[in-house]
């Protein structure tokens, strides 16, 4: 018997409530653990990459960060740049692009760091946070319609914000997280050139 | 002139394009900065509260945490208790039926944690964070429909988890990071007792 029988819910059908815009919602009937069934609504999210992107080395590293309006939240909030994935696009190539696109940067080393789920309730998306350095300044090329400010944020000064409650975004926390546990226990990223993965 | 305005959206008006369900979605008319209009689609959601329960005091404390299927990511994932406030619920009223809900705990004092965005980019949801001490076990009652299992973790367990990439809830994560800083920092949490607390 599977071990987690007692939790796991098995899909029966389901219909699509949503579709053609930004936002694709589903209603699944599913079959839950004792037997009965029950309906799952979800957002179906292709998934997003995040960039952890390193101006410098050690310690005293700086963050490039984008400060953006979000619009459901009501807030500017200060984060690291991310976007959704496009159909049939690489996480590398996404990472690329939303980087390059949002502070003009590119960078001549990637490594992977992690995949969270951040709304795991109702939306199936990941977001895969990749970290860059060897960063080249280039133009920023915001999409229509997007508004971003970039912002360079030391690790100290990234604390500072989020011990005053002022990061709530959350794969920016992850992000934080990640790197203070990575020079605390001297952590050596698996990082390989651009060009490398560029041609996976 | 305000200090974002080169950042902040305006809504001009908008449509319900889902409700009566589980998910409300919204999709609004905006004035972006420089003038020109756009459409944002998103949930309006109304917050959700996550409880960090510690079992014990000091460095090897113990969370009371959960595991449960969540389908739209088609895995069990291990999470601090959490869930959705009711109308007209306080967080703190949220947070305490929550936890004994989905573990049978009952906690004799609180703290607030912190509030985290957990997708900023299509949903106003908050959660807020809150921990629990001086708990006391009781009988779980979970929502028909619900199949949650309790399990107990030291810091050190998640923290390792957390290393492997087996810690991917946001909600999680965030948690952990601030346990690990708290202790670090020797930081001292604004612990109430739950009958004050509630009286509020």
């Amino acid at each position: 018997m599977e071990p987690d029988a007692h939790l796991i819910e098995r899909r029966l059908g389901g219909r699509t409530l949503l579709s053609g815009g930004f936002l694709e919602v589903h209603k699944d009937d599913v079959r839950l653990p004792d037997g009965t069934t029950a309906t799952r609504e979800y957002i179906r999210h292709g998934g997003a990459v995040a960039v952890i992107a390193l101006l410098d080395e050690g310690p005293d590293t700086r963050l490039v960060m984008v400060r953006q309006y979000r619009y459901p939240t009501g807030k500017v909030l200060l984060e690291i740049p991310a976007g959704k994935l496009d159909p049939g696009e690489t996480q590398l190539a996404c990472a690329m692009r939303e980087l390059r696109e949002e502070t003009g940067y590119s960078a001549a080393e990637w490594a992977f760091c992690t995949e969270i789920h951040n709304a795991a309730a109702y939306s199936s998306e990941s977001i895969w946070i990749w970290l860059a350095r060897g960063l080249v300044p280039g133009p920023a090329r915001p999409d229509r319609g997007e508004f971003v400010e970039t912002v360079n944020c030391s690790l100290a000064e990234l604390e500072a914000l989020e011990a005053r409650g002022e990061l709530p975004d959350v794969k920016t926390q992850v992000a934080l997280f990640r790197l203070l546990r990575a020079q605390a226990t001297d952590h050596a990223w698996p990082w390989r050139p651009a060009g490398e993965l560029a041609a996976l």
